[in-house]
């Protein structure tokens, strides 16, 4: 299993959009399509079933076809991660150990409500990594304004020592630059294991992440390239380079970050850009009105131009 | 389908907890002879995949074969409610065609916190109401404690002028009693029509709630045959006595009536009147230690006691 | 000062309610009352201006006044323990020290959302404790309901070992009872210092609390003397004779209990009994209603019929 | 009172920083500097006591302290509003009045978590009102981020049309530029008012607002030259002009925009522009680390390259 995700996994993991067909049901050759988008841009692995993918509205079979089609149309060309947070631990595991067996690299797990403790949350994660095996390689997915749960460095660190599997963190705390600059200096101090950090909230603060010990970016923006180049420019040293790409689409980036709605953006762009037939989500879902579109239609162009 | 639920509902329709084996597995048997202890016990109605029913940790199949179980069982001796909230419409749409195809009464569905505004919330349930169509009785479950959507009575009484299908409302914001009191008066004030009201909190303000205009009980404590009598005597004209026999659970209700926790004294106490083979719940969910059996065995003693 | 709260402290400090004119003003002369009527019902101690104390109303030198108010009153017959929680520091200290200089026997603070991993709150609390010097007692007030904070067992005890003058616990989690064992046995276990543990919530689970090990409750249910009954009779080991009192006033416990509303009630049972002049809250505050008087004349009818 | 806030206000009222000192005491030379700067710099009016004035740290003597420092140093030459949300109507009537007769032009109130629904909601902003008395222009701030409660489009626009004091919305809702477009839709359709509309979210979206109706920004991002060139070029109907000058900005816009944190940054900016003397925030408070700073550095050294 040389391709599973591990602590020196770095670069774009780009979340997945889930495509839909007009009707809401799975487009199953739309995946087909995003999949070759990601990794023609460049992508250094892919991240399915998350929040942005629609997970939660998809049922098991559909969240098994999708795996099925995505990893079998990457077919090893690049690791793949599975979310699998549910409320249930069977469901969890029997979810992450289809997903092992059909050839995904990893998994990413958020904590709930209810892990309302950090002793809470360390107990639950623990019995996450015993349900699982050791085998199953795992990704925190850090991101209170969606599960309503706080994790400390110390907490995250103190799971980083006790399971070996915990090998990446989804870093999305917000503001959350003091808290990676703080992980990184006592991963040091403490001669500690170094996770792999990607970072979230679509992208917004990349720059800053990756100057602060990030090791690339997992998030779903559009726009996969710019992420890609950002971070290979900054890994090759020319951290300036990489700012000035990134701020140029800045300005899309902030749009499409925008929590729910921006789903509606993202979909809509990739469907501009003949990644995918429909920018459906799944009802309830974000929907672009009238303006929403006239809104895009002047940043995309302005966009454009900057790079022309 | 004379046995749907209706606007005139009344009664206690029980919560079923989901038994399960000491492996996690569904104790199929286990639900027959709780079908039987709640018929015995003299409810009205029983309500399958609620929260405290664990269907979140439930997949599919299971739920199905759940609400396979419990309808052939019942087999039409009383109405059964089929809980079938879901972040996707159409899942809960599925679900909700399952129960009703296999003899349900209506679907229970409590909102999300994505319906943030009551413009947002209504106009989610007038998509639900769509999306079944209009022979499905819906019941309204207000549980802001644990959804984190507050509704107002006018938010309330709009939606059941608009919406035909909602006959019912589980009640249980908290403190509740004031809303009771406004839904009944201003029913009234407008003509409008009066839905059934059954309410939750465990039963924790049952006699209060009788006595506001509620015409029922929809909560899962342990001893059904309390509700069932409390209602039956109120309805027949001798408060006292219900309340008087209310007083002598109170200990017990107010105990069970712990969120989280109070499911896993729940189970236990079912278990120990024979109910259900073991208390499991899945995890990750609460389980009793030493000192809470403790304090189970004196309350439940106090309460014998009492009842002889 | 011998009065001062410490780890040994037990038995019932009363939350006293703020009492008010019908304009608004605060009604000092029902504030005497009301302590003489605290102290004939045998408190060991009072807290004020608490969350309960409509507190977060009074502007800064109403507060003082009304700090002034009682300890005069009461004049050291009991100790008094003043809530200082505030989102400013400085504001936070200067009215510990004056309550110190006027004679209070320790503070209460609570922690605010805005501590949102158990290091912020520890380091929180290490602050307050650095900024009100070494000889200011402190009760952490626990009550996440309210606060939308968690603490775990292990960030209360790492806080008691480090802050001397942390002695008290005012516990209000719930589900809390089996945190409340926890404590109580990891103390033990770690040979900790045994802080003082004084239970809130209404009083609504004191039996299994005081069972438990807490020390007692600090709560303000309208008829403390029961309070003080169950406490002593528990003390003096006669545990059923203790719970037999608790339940006769269980009905209304669990009717003044209700958050929000149940200020309304209370003040209302408080100016029955004469304690106070009117029950006005401060706007936005509860207010009874006509149905709202109908529950509690006969929740206090009965309540009067059985402890006759 | 000519200068008072009304529905035809307009450009940018900037969220003003409280100054302290190195000892946390309020620092009164520097308010007088932040005036000059903020004026010097073309803002068209000054809100003082909002959140990110970090007034809820303040005491009343210190806040009437900073009102009267800014008022009196104001002069008429820009309108000012006074933030007064307070848990108590009668300390949010006494900072209003103090304010109005001290020449503010107008007073910003947020809502509290406990109006839990928009009839609790309406109530409230209608005791307000009635409590201020008509002569008080009122500026709803909706920012659900921080105050936890939502409100439709349909609510806002009930209390414009029921309270005619009610001439301005702060804008934060997020994401917010659906809701933005539907009031000046909903306002035309239905013929009633148009109110002021100013964005706050730290003007992270001011160009996509301005083109849906906002009219102006309140936020207090440390270059309000931008803001007041944004709004002059686009009010001007040079557009692009003003898109491309936000978004030389936009980099350090987002920086400054996250919450908490954001707060620090900014003071800092201040501090580097010359505008106060130190960058302070009274504890609890956000500070900045090494590293922080080291970001800071270089996104202003950017910005300043760029405007070269």
């Amino acid at each position: 299993m040389g391709h599973n995700i591990s602590e020196k996994t770095k670069g774009v993991f780009i979340i997945a959009a889930t495509p839909f067909q007009d009707n809401g049901d799975i487009d199953f050759d739309s995946i087909d399509r995003l999949v070759e988008f990601y990794i023609e841009k460049g992508v250094s692995g892919i991240t399915i079933l998350g929040m942005m993918g629609e997970a939660q509205k998809l049922n098991p079979d559909e969240s098994t076809a999708v795996m099925e089609r995505v990893l079998s149309r990457v077919d090893s060309r690049v690791p793949v991660i599975v979310g699998v947070s549910n409320p249930g631990m069977g469901n969890l595991v029997t979810l992450s150990h289809n997903a092992m067996n059909l050839g995904a690299a990893g998994v990413m797990v958020a904590p709930f409500a209810a892990q309302k403790t950090e002793t809470a949350l360390y107990n639950y994660y623990e019995s996450v990594c015993l349900a699982l095996g050791p085998d199953v390689p795992l990704c925190y997915q850090d991101f209170p304004l969606a599960t309503g749960v706080n994790m400390s460095v110390d907490c995250f660190l103190r799971m980083v020592r006790d399971f070996e599997q915990l090998v990446m963190l989804k870093h999305e705390d917000w503001p959350g630059l003091p808290k990676l600059s703080q992980i990184r200096k006592k991963e040091q101090d403490d001669g500690s294991r170094r996770v792999s950090i990607l970072c979230g909230n679509g992208g917004l603060y990349l720059p800053q992440e990756l100057a602060r010990g990030a090791d690339g970016a997992m998030t779903g923006f559009a726009y996969p390239e710019m992420l890609v180049q950002v971070c290979s420019l900054f890994h090759s040293g020319d951290v300036d380079a990489a700012e000035d790409l990134f701020d140029l689409y800045l300005p899309v980036v902030r749009h499409e970050q925008q929590p729910g709605y921006g789903l509606a953006v993202r979909k809509e762009i990739l469907r501009r850009r003949g990644a995918i037939s429909t920018a459906l989500t799944r009802a309830p879902g974000p929907k672009l009105s009238k303006e929403d579109h006239v809104d895009l239609d002047r940043l995309l162009a302005r966009l454009e131009s900057r790079l022309n």
